[in-house]
C-alpha cells in the first residue's frame, strides 16, 4: 500500500538519508508538515494542530519507547490514530542497568575518586558487599529491557525473577520464572538486587515507597532505570543514607533541566544523594541517547515499522494508551 | 588418608570452625607452627624456615589464585612439593570486569560526578560511546575468570573471542572461539573491548604495550583485572589522554602501598591517570576480599581441595611453577 509519511524529528541529513535508503518504494516522505496530509507520523511530542490538520492519519510512530504524558492526553482525543513505539534502545538501557548494579553493589564510585588522590582505603572496605552471582535479582517490568537484564544477571550467576503486569500466574520464560504484580511484597524479603524497568503511569508512581525499601535488607542493591516517580524519593533518600538498604544505582530522576541553560545547573532530587557514597548517578543516559550505534537502529526499527504497514498493513509495538505504554 | 594440615593464615575464629566443619575426620589440622610437621601447608607466602623444616610436606595449598613472585622462586627450590590454587574469587572478578567495561564504555565516572553538582552535561556527550551488544570482546587469558566474562558479554549481546596460551589451534567453547597466543595481532584491529585476565610472568609482562594499544581502534574500551603490568604503563598514558583508544576500566597498577600508613598516599601509577575522565579506577577489588559471600566461598574451596587428597589422593589446580600459574 502507498504511504505518505512525515518525520516530525531534528536528524541530521545523513540519518535522513539512512531512513530513505531503508524505506521500501511505496513510501513517501513529504518534505514539510505544511503538506501535513500524511498517513505515518512520527513525533513524540506531536503538535496538536498538526494532529487536527492531518485528516487521512492513522498510526502516530513514536521515535523512541516512552510515551510522554502530554502526547497520551492528547491521543486520547483521536482514538481512531493508533500509537506505536520503537525499542531500539532496550540493548543499550539494559547494558547501562548491568553496570549500575555492580557499580553500586563494588561502591565503584567512591573508590575510584579515593583511588584518583592516591588512597586505597575502599579496598578494605568491601565486607557486607553483594556478588551478583549467587544472589536473587528481582526484575519489575518484565519487558524488552528487563528480559535483556535478567539473561545478563543469570549468566553472572543470579537467580532471576520477574513481575509482569500482564502476568497472571507463574510462568517461565528462558529460566526466568514470570510472576505477576500481586507478588511483589512476597518477594521483596528475598530479593537481593530490585531492578526497575517500568514505565511510569497511574499503576506505577510510587510503587516503591517506604513500605518496599523497608522490605529490602541491608545489602541489597535498588537499580532505577525506568522513571523518577517509580521510586518515593524521600524514603529513597531516607534508605540509602540510613543504610538500610545497601546501595543503589539510579539512572532516572525527580528534576530535569528544562532548558538548555539549566543543564548545567539542576539538582536531580531535592534530598542531598549527592553526598552519600552508595549511590551511583547517572543523567538519563540509558537511552544512549547519540550514540552511532544506536541512531542506526533508531533509523532501522523506524523504517521496519513503516516497511510492515506499507507491505502487510498494520504496524507492531502498538501502545495501550490507557495503560500508558 | 590420614592428613595433618597446618593453616599459616590470619582468618577470624568463624572462619576458622567453618573450614573445620567442612572437612573429612582424617584431616587434622595443627595448632601451631612449632609442629610444622605437616602434610599440607595452607600459605600465600611461606617462610622459607618453615618449608625446610616440614619434612613430610608434600603439597602447599595457596588461599587464593595468583602465585606471588617470591613463593614461586622458593617452591622451585623444592620440586618435590606441588603448589596448588583455588579459584574462589573467579566469580567477583568477573562480576567486576564487566562492572568497569559498561562504566568506562558509558563514561559513569565522569556523569556521575559531574550529576553530583546538577550538571547534566554527560547526557548530551554520548557521541562515539561504545555499545557491547553488537561488539567484538576479545579476552586474553580464557580461564576461569575470562569464561565467565565472556559469557556475561555474550549475553549482552557481543561476540566473544578467547585467547588462551595452551591453545594450538582453534577451537569453540561454549559459543567462544578459542584461539592461540599467536593470533593477537591479528585480531586486535577488530576489537571493541579488550579484557586482560592474565597472570603476570616473563611471557605476559608488557603483552599489551605501544604497539598493541595502537592496533586498537578510537573507541575501544581496555579493562585490566589481570596484573598492571601485562600493560605499558606510559603507552596506557599515551593511548587513554591522546583519546587513540576510548577508555578503559583497570582495577590492577603499578605502585601499591607496601605498609598500612601507605594506603592513603600511594598513587597507583607515575602518570596523572586520575586527570583523565575516560579512565574507571579502582584500588585492585576484583578479588572482592573479604565480602562474606567471598570468604565462605574460599573456605569451601580449600576444604574441597583437602577433602579430595584425603579421600582420591590427588589436588586439584596444580600450578605449573615454570609457566607461573
Amino acid at each position: 500500500m502507498e504511504l505518505r509519511v512525515f518525520l516530525d524529528v531534528q536528524w541530521s541529513p545523513e540519518m535522513l538519508r539512512h531512513l530513505e535508503s531503508l524505506l521500501l518504494k511505496e513510501v513517501t516522505i513529504l518534505p514539510d508538515s505544511s503538506s501535513a496530509d500524511c498517513d505515518v507520523l512520527v513525533s513524540g511530542r506531536p503538535d496538536a494542530d498538526l494532529i487536527a490538520r492531518s485528516s487521512r492519519l492513522t498510526h502516530l510512530l513514536l521515535p523512541w519507547a516512552g510515551l510522554p504524558r502530554s502526547t497520551r492526553l492528547l491521543m486520547m482525543d483521536h482514538p481512531h490514530i493508533s500509537v506505536h513505539n520503537i525499542h531500539h534502545n532496550a540493548d543499550s538501557a539494559a547494558e547501562l542497568a548491568l553496570g549500575l548494579m555492580i557499580a553500586a553493589a563494588r561502591l565503584i564510585i567512591p573508590a575510584d575518586r579515593e583511588l584518583r588522590k592516591g588512597d586505597w582505603s575502599w579496598r578494605y572496605r568491601q565486607e557486607g558487599r553483594l556478588l551478583i552471582c549467587g544472589s536473587a535479582v528481582l526484575i519489575l517490568g518484565y519487558g524488552h529491557i528487563g528480559s535483556r537484564v535478567g539473561r545478563a544477571a543469570r549468566a553472572l550467576g543470579a537467580s532471576v525473577t520477574g513481575i509482569r503486569r500482564s502476568a497472571v500466574s507463574e510462568t517461565v520464560e528462558d529460566g526466568v520464572r514470570i510472576l505477576p504484580a500481586a507478588s511483589l511484597h512476597r518477594l521483596l524479603p528475598y530479593t537481593d538486587v530490585l531492578v526497575l524497568t517500568l514505565p511510569l503511569t497511574d499503576d506505577t508512581v510510587g510503587i516503591i515507597g517506604e513500605q518496599e525499601l523497608g522490605l529490602l535488607h541491608e545489602k541489597s542493591v535498588l537499580v532505577n532505570i525506568g522513571r523518577g516517580g517509580l521510586v518515593d524519593e524521600d524514603a529513597l533518600y531516607r534508605s540509602l543514607s540510613s543504610g538500610s538498604i545497601g546501595a543503589a544505582g539510579i539512572d532516572v530522576w525527580y528534576r530535569y533541566p528544562e532548558s538548555e541553560d539549566e543543564r548545567t545547573c539542576t539538582p536531580p532530587s531535592r534530598h542531598d544523594l549527592a553526598s552519600l557514597d552508595n549511590i551511583v548517578m547517572t543523567p538519563h543516559m540509558g537511552g544512549g541517547f547519540g550514540t552511532e550505534a544506536l541512531e542506526m537502529e533508531r533509523a532501522r526499527q523506524i523504517a521496519g515499522s513503516i516497511n510492515a504497514l506499507a507491505s502487510c498493513g498494520s504496524m507492531p509495538f502498538r501502545v495501550d494508551l490507557s495503560a500508558g505504554y
